[in-house]
């Protein structure tokens, strides 16, 4: 396979891992009792994976590690790498291999490959509305619970960037942290006496007001909450490039390009993971 | 907190993995090093999970949960249990604990508390369409990876009832297993000759011809497959109340009274969790 | 390997698992002391598993991995497949590897094999016993902690069929519950109300006229607890083929006939997997 | 709870892993589906775990926590400790907390229970049968795979003593090592070279021509496989109390006092974890 | 117990699952052989942790987590927190509790704190030789295998700062990435790319003209590999606070002072974990 | 790869474990952020790894699943084996590989190398101390948490034995246990009546009065704790042989000749794996 359109790679054994247990999910300790009463064990069957949508491709990998756990031997030949588009109706993949590993696994192999590739499909919608502005888009923690990672590479697969990917390996100071430090001196001055020199530090803000307090630090990016497209032009005015701004809250496809041309750096939208609708795919036999 | 809604209870032990996998996967090794660094450890705070829409709650125990794994002294409150409907901008529930624990925990809580009660709202307007005919509304196997258990609690909070489980529960013969055992006699045959007796049959059917072919067995339930209304009516007919009937494929909030009016006893639809928005819900501190 | 006797396939993930903690268990930490001291890495061995007693055989995969996990390019030739019945003497299957592999995994191998051929050779006996009748010799939930899917797996290759395998794929009513519930229509009314369309419903009664009761609502079987044979025959005879009767409780090789002549559907008896003696199988070197 | 008459202790963790792998299996993702639509959360009951045979009892930590896992306010009351003697009829334990825990955890608790009081009731059968004379009764490595230490655990509670855990925590040199090796000598030669000063060395012989061999070396125990009681005696009295002499092969409640009076040190019986029934418990309602 | 003097905490679970991993390795299936059989299980003892050599505490948490998760009553009194200095012979801790869980816990507890103040300590003696400097000193990934976490732990109670935890936290480009990519620009570019905002980059150069290459790239550190103090100064003027400057290399207690004196912001040392000697700590019984 | 040195082998399935674990450790969700971005997937390269100081190797099967499990045709190529002594400068192994593979398992690699082989080092240092007397070098309880099996097995390489792998596997009776048993007969008396007989047992005295009541018990080996040369001597001489001597505590390479030459059988020294420093050694790319 080749190399995929996303920022980063999936660790193999993380791919290994969540197919593993998505099949144990779906086959119990009893297996798929239709399928191994029914189907001979030596019938070999060949069958296309066909997108019934237009579309962005994320995780071919997963798909292809579902049929392999089932059958090692069975052949898995994606016609496009993700990151890439797909028209309606065209082929994904073909897979030859055992009838039954092709009937087991079905549908494991689609359930991840329409949610990544709808949420890359989402976020391509995205990345094309801003096209032409420096903004960049980028997702959220709003991701489903244990896919996280799956879901970040969706996102990157999509054209998006990728924020943090957890509460250990970026700082992000909200509202309620300065509140609970006795202000932003504080809170500011506790991280920066030991932080690590590799770690980042982003402030949110939801006034100009705050903004102004914030910037007397030497902080590496700053989230402006929920304002509106002035504020945000504004706002990005007063920070002159000090530091990365982010825009975030209330973004839709509607609204996306205004909110670029305020000249952010970002917009993050949590509806790339917890709202994008998979992408219909289905799985044509072939015999 | 008082007895769901749902049809059935999830495991305790289920909630315990499937939230410390999640809070695992947002603190890293590092943990919350933002909290961690700004925060006394001994503040105490008060918030309040509230509903930016309308909708139907689903999974108070997991977001409970996501709490007391971080604080075990905090009390959660909720005015509502699971497969209840919430007003946009009422309390879904108020939480008391240490500061550290609720912003660190707040994350985790409201995906888990979104995704579930997206799913549950969705089926509930789908429910809602067909009140007044016969026809239940069940969800699919095409649920998250690794969350099946949960989504299929979400339906049946929201009103739905349950599909089978997985591949090992229930017996679904499609097109592909009876092509591979040479015809639906073979196919059939080989079933009943050992399957447990606590194991119902389901067998998918695309024509009218089809369906007559199988209701020579003693099946329990036929599915009928994205078939129009006009033929589901007459596949109905056709059944005269011998077995259950299930319509699937191509149901939307617009066609699925028109779909329930047919007769059929139930209609599955994969969106209900694949595709449904997550609710939107928000954190709001009253110290 | 042939495809096995038993109803249903032990799913790959699960065998690999079993027979991983298994051998984790023999190993410990510091792995066959005796073996790795003494016999030199590059020794070749071959050898029999032999049947020291007449049985069926049931867990060939499970001796197969055993040996496969300790030396991958161990030979592992089985002369019969799962639910065959072997000959006091005969080869079971020959194994060709490492002569390490063969030392260390010898227990592991036959500890599965022994067990589970254990129980096929007991449930083969009832099933013997109850040949010409249309009763079905079933398991029930006493099994072994840990190995039930391997141990339902053992009765279905000794001609047995399958109960539930849990709380979770079949229902299952018994006295308790209905009295918590406060009467039978109350515990029915509440089952009925939601649950899925493809689970079934038996309830367990111990009397004529706890039978009259439950035969007024569509059940799928019903439990004919410690019965004798008289009563089990008007048992048999009230329900009049309405739903499928089980007989359980104090069943044994002697009267097992009797039971099976007074009509019922099924025969469920706990012995099969909680009291089966091992067969004896032991390996016998060929060098 | 008294301290057990078992020679050791069960790890906690070690039980409580035990504990939650049965539930889980017994649960599967959608829980105790009778129960959970039947039954009121807040009922609450009593009931009595009885013994229906005379025996020997073994595995009340696993009974306890097993209601506790579910109900962690439940209160297990033990009437006895295990490796203490239970009339046919008698009470093992009553238990008292919410309806549903008790429902949903009884199978699970007496699966424990059964099995490991079977075991101990064998074994006490054996020490008994072998009484007044210095043997004493040790299990195998032939338990149930998976289970090993609390089968062993359960022949300490009937009085037996526990041959080593593992291929890792003792030496035990066969046929097969020594002809690998090429002969005796080099074989012991290997061990004696470098193994920790705390493992013992046990060699087994199945003739009195080997014994002499192995008797030039300082080993800890031999193992005399497969003889008669004549050979048995001879074989003691050439060993003369230089190491330790343990009968294997054949044993059987009928034969175990003859090969006790031959003096040798230890017998050791497969059958004891292999091939014991269970003990019959059941679960009484006192409501 | 109060706050650590680190800069992060270890999260809970983190915590909980090192030492019941830790535990189990120690305790295998078989427990504490020794104590189980001598200890009645009702004795109570009092015990000291004291410290033989003067040093630097870290890892209080795993030590009270050790005793506790085997005495859940055990009361674990520290006499300072993590970060602290204690003199030769001081009482670090107090235990009271179960003899037999401070019997069994002993070695794990000493184990964990032992080798993290061992590494606090020594870190300490590098942050003292610098003192005055503006240098901090850093740890690198020279960690033990499934250690890191508390290794990178230690070295902040120590008084040092955290480089990236892992492959997955940071950018760090060395000599190798730059060939395989075919020069500094080609390796940059693509990083720049598509990174996240939030994902620092350091780069690696080991001369003074590689140096000039990279700075003309918005990097966020500069690591000065292998330079001696004349060219580290030489370099540090160069970059002249356009970037953080890392010193790595050849460094120990003699020449850090001089290193730091050279003006570098940062001075990286793997010796920190992977070559620190444990601090001697012992348990002294009070009963 | 040759046979280690060792006197042991480590289970194939504790290395994959251990590497494995540590791999995920280092790859966390995003993977090798650096690498991944920058180097193309089908680059080849070759390195060496060299010992930049004199020692001994341990764990090159951990080095070689550390890059296989990152590329499965990568080739390690050792030089030597396990216990084998290297020279400053040697070459321990070539690897050819994927380059990605090579730069992401470096440092995993490494760090199991060096640790291991700083301990194989260490121990061949005192053992060659002592070469010449009787006195073999053993290790102790004093472990990392998580990795005792395998700095054992280091132990081992170095020429060193083994003593106990945790508390389940041999006796050793301290202090504390004699005082809670209220006295050494009592201690010794309630361990004889049911140990297993492959168990050993060793007891710990500090003083000659303690070893003259020690000796009146069968025991197979006595801690002599803390006891300079002259007392050491002595204790040899009251033993005369009845069974084994263990000298312990403050042992250094300094005296440890002088211990040896007490006559001790064994000198057990915690350093060995608790303040072993790294063996250094370094990856060089040879393109």
């Amino acid at each position: 396979m080749k190399n995929s359109g996303a920022a980063f790679r999936l660790p193999a054994s993380l791919v290994k891992r969540a197919v593993s247990a998505a099949l144990s999910e779906d086959l119990g300790e009893a297996g798929d009792i239709t399928t191994d009463a029914i189907v001979p064990p030596d019938s070999i069957s060949e069958a296309h994976i066909v997108s019934r949508k237009e579309g962005v491709i994320a995780g071919l990998e997963l798909a292809k590690s579902s049929f392999e756990a089932l059958d090692p031997t069975a052949e898995f030949r994606a016609g496009l790498v993700d990151g890439e588009r797909i028209a309606r109706g065209a082929v994904v993949a073909s897979i030859k291999g055992k009838t039954r590993a092709l009937l087991t696994g079905e549908r494991t192999a689609l359930n991840f490959l329409g949610r990544l590739s709808g949420i890359a499909s989402l976020t391509a919608r995205y990345v094309e509305a801003v096209s032409g502005t420096k903004a960049r888009i980028a997702c959220t923690r709003k991701t489903t619970p244990g896919l996280r990672a799956l879901e970040k590479y969706a996102v990157s697969a999509g054209g998006g960037v990728n924020h943090r990917f957890g509460l250990y390996d970026a700082v992000l100071v909200k509202d309620n942290h300065i509140a609970a430090a006795g202000g932003i001196g504080a809170a500011l001055g506790r991280l920066f006496a030991r932080r690590g020199h590799l770690v980042k530090i982003e402030v949110e803000v939801d006034s100009l007001e705050q903004l102004q307090e914030v910037l007397a630090f030497p902080i590496d990016a700053v989230l402006l909450d929920n304002m509106n497209a002035a504020t945000l032009r504004e706002a990005v005015k007063s920070v002159g490039g000090r530091t990365l701004t982010e825009a975030s809250g209330g973004v839709s496809l509607e609204n996306v390009r205004e909110i670029a041309e305020t000249g952010v750096d970002l917009i993050s939208i949590g509806a790339l993971t917890h709202s994008a609708p998979s992408l219909d795919l289905g799985l044509d036999w072939r015999r």
